[in-house]
């Protein structure tokens, strides 16, 4: 007889699904970035295939009795942490039904695939049929996931990204964000409305801001051999930590939404590419959650970006690729990146406005998921709560309002708070960094940014899921969540 | 109890394969297309993990009794030609020990990779190290799928990409051409010396080359909407029937190779993209065999490229994105586009000197699978056989040699004949249409294509895999495989 331990038994389990999941990346990834329209039938019919396999693999009846076998064994400290992450995966898969898993996977492909000429259409009508499939096939998970873990229906999918959030918490932070942030808001566009910021003039050549975009990338630290970056309809970061993809979109009338996008996905894509690489394979090797994985991208385009430093370093890469204009000068370049400005589409707000955004999001798809709204309550809902907390006025603006990002439609429901608590995190980490570096704003100044990157690194991008969350945020910042450093960023950087 | 066949059932389990196979080509093809150097490790894990996924369903131990019963049921034609391809490939997959499936993958990808940064560097004796585990693989596969067939050695690798065709077969058929290729050679150059052709002066922009790909493909009649074309160091074609991935590589000093390749690729694409939909993950939907595949290619790149008629098609194309110059005068274009010259590359070469590049890699090939020469007598006998068929001193050169392409390192051991086979059929296929359609060359001249690509369609891409190829071929063209069209062909267009 052999004398392999369950846990190793589990560990090799769990390397079979880990390879075949890179192979669903990529084509997922493909489907955004590459694929031509007849593709999807075919593409959506492969990834349903692949999502079911690997569900069928996560759900096999040996797993209860290794998993518990496993439990027994004389297991080291990153052992333990793998067999946490593993039972985790196992109740959060076997949860669900391997039809549900497919029928998902099938309903969000086409769903997104639409989306993708509908949005432009701002045909809110043809979205609506394929999103009230979307839905419906997650309120059932949302069902499935609450029965078996005791968690409230929102909860239950919330806890996918953000292990251990709850709504009661996100209640409790966002309603603090409301008291104080309409009056911020109004505060910082006063302040502003005083200042001259003169805006860049283009066109931008779609290949010069390519080239830029690269540079940045470089600046920001991205390993080009480890990855690369392409276009999609909507920018996102995908791939494999060996091999991250992230996309971006251009406007030729407009170079900084694109930039300080790619910038944003710079940051995910340096969580993925400074994962353990001797973890690889492992859960522990993993990202920690979709929050954290926010507060590096956030740390990248917010805590960096509207650093009063920032400017200077971007200048020249600006004038390099689009040639030197007066906006480019590194007061005026600042303004720019910090100008707050409410607007219809989320990935363009400023850090200001966009927890706006967040709360509007969280506001509509929590009922929509308990089944207190419906799928076609959500554009009035949309245009109330943007005339509320933003002042737009959204009516019959579906393509920059409730179709101009595919979150819901490729089933995304309890990820949008993970946004707004990444800025959280990322605030609290650059306060930690503060009180450890008293120079790091000297050092950002002289370009060091490897300041920042180091200690990422150590403390949020080597952990992987090591540990839980709030003992990952404890060990690297010496507190949990703590939002009071959000405010006290904002107030400070914008007052 | 469910009244399901054993043909349904069989059905149900190929489909499965197709579309996780279609993953599969999508990260092969994106493996060669796009991934950078750190995530190939990764890569070739997963393909490899899915390889043998792919071979376990195939060897599932129900088949075999699931194909018997089948057998035996009530099938009509297209069902029964279904049956028979799942038998042949349920033979094929039989044979081999799933270890050694997942083996070879690895070492394919491994060595496949490697030569992507080896070719440049001209690093023979990096390569060979990756190429002799390769080597050792594919002949104990040999070994495995001959016992099963009771073919040779060389027959039972060549039987997987040309089914039913034999080494004796093709020693006929090479032997005629040897007998008479190099004196037509001699006779050809010796005829265009007399001529005087203008070479396009470069250098030309990837961008301009790019656009005229995309424009030559359309000409061609390519679908963008099920397909595309990108940059890879070998080009190929590659992807899915739904979803083409065609890819060409380019030298700003020269744009023909690069636009007769793209050409070239777009016979593959065509034959794929019009595979017919309504049999698509059914066996009888997939390409007949990899001759009849060469045969759609060189169709396009040489049956029409060569045309008399097909400068005057090509000669806009080239004004609009390069520019007018005296060389892509049609008559000269026409002297470019049939210009005959010994060459080292065998993806660059004409016509008439291509088949000596296949003889010879036969001549090479079938020895090394047989066991008898070994991979460090590869570069000896590329030089020797060089000098005496094209004339052509390759000694230290291995890059433009026998590194060259990587059809070894990726383990496509049995698959060059198919590229003379292909030439053979293609002459026969025009010859076929000729005699169906008189005046088929004055449509050409007036760019009706679609004569040829109805012909084509009809005859040869919407049969798919429903007959064995000899019946095809006969049903397309009224006889068998028949290699003096080729001769033909060579005498009246370039004599």
């Amino acid at each position: 007889m052999s004398t392999t331990t369950a846990y190793d038994d589990l560990c090799r389990r769990h390397e079979r699904q880990h390879r075949l999941a890179h192979l669903q990346s990529i084509a997922s990834w493909d489907q955004s970035a590459n694929m031509p329209a007849k593709g999807n039938e075919a593409r959506s019919l492969a990834l349903a295939e692949m999502g079911g396999l690997l569900h069928q693999l996560a759900t096999d009846g040996a797993l209860k009795e290794l998993l518990a076998r496993a439990e027994g064994e004389a297991l080291d400290e990153v052992q333990r942490a793998n067999l946490r992450e593993m039972q985790r995966a196992w109740r959060a898969s076997n949860a669900l039904p391997q039809a549900l898993v497919e029928a998902k996977s099938l309903a969000n492909s086409r769903c997104e695939h639409a989306w993708r000429s509908q949005r432009p259409a701002n045909d809110w009508a043809g979205y609506v049929e394929n999103l009230r499939e979307v839905v419906r096939l997650h309120r059932e998970e949302a069902k499935f996931l609450a029965d078996s873990s005791g968690l409230g229906l929102y909860d239950a999918l919330m806890d996918q990204y953000e292990p251990g959030m709850r709504a009661a918490e996100v209640d409790r932070v966002f309603g603090d964000l409301r008291s104080w942030l309409p009056g911020l808001i109004r505060d910082v566009q006063a302040k502003q409305a005083q200042e001259t910021t003169l805006q860049p003039v283009g066109p931008f050549s779609k290949a010069a801001q390519r080239a830029l975009g690269h540079d940045a990338m470089q600046l920001m630290g991205f390993d080009f051999e480890a990855g690369r970056l392409d276009e999609s309809a909507h920018p996102f970061c995908g791939g494999v930590p060996e091999d991250v993809r992230m996309t971006t979109r251009y406007r030729e009338d407009s170079f900084m939404q694109s930039l300080m996008g790619t910038i944003h996905e710079t940051g995910h894509g340096r969580y993925e590419q400074n994962l353990r690489r001797d973890w690889l394979g492992q859960p522990i090797a993993n990202a920690r959650s979709m929050g954290l994985h926010e507060s590096q991208s956030l740390s990248f385009e917010m805590q960096l970006g509207s650093h009063p430093a920032f400017a200077s370093l971007l200048r020249p890469l600006l004038v390099k690729h689009l040639g030197d204009q007066p906006a480019f000068e590194e007061g005026n370049l600042h303004r720019l990146l910090t100008r707050v400005h409410p607007g219809y589409i989320r990935v363009d707000a400023d850090e200001v406005t966009y927890p706006a955004h967040v709360i509007l999001r969280y506001e509509i798809e929590r009922p929509l998921i308990e089944g207190l709204i419906e799928v076609d309550d959500i554009p009035a809902l949309w245009d109330a709560k943007m005339m509320e907390l933003l002042g737009l006025d959204t009516r019959g603006n579906y393509k920059d309002g409730c179709m101009q990002d595919v979150h819901w439609g490729g089933g995304l429901f309890g990820y949008f708070p993970c946004y707004t608590l990444g800025a959280m995190y990322a605030a609290q980490w650059f306060a930690a960094m503060r009180r450890e570096m008293p120079d790091l704003d000297a050092r950002i100044a002289r370009g060091e940014l490897s300041a920042v990157f180091d200690w990422l690194n150590a403390k949020i991008w080597s952990q992987g899921s090591r540990y839980e969350t709030p003992e990952l945020v404890q060990r690297a910042s010496g507190e949990t969540l703590n939002p009071a450093h959000f405010k006290a960023h904002l107030q400070s950087r914008y007052l």
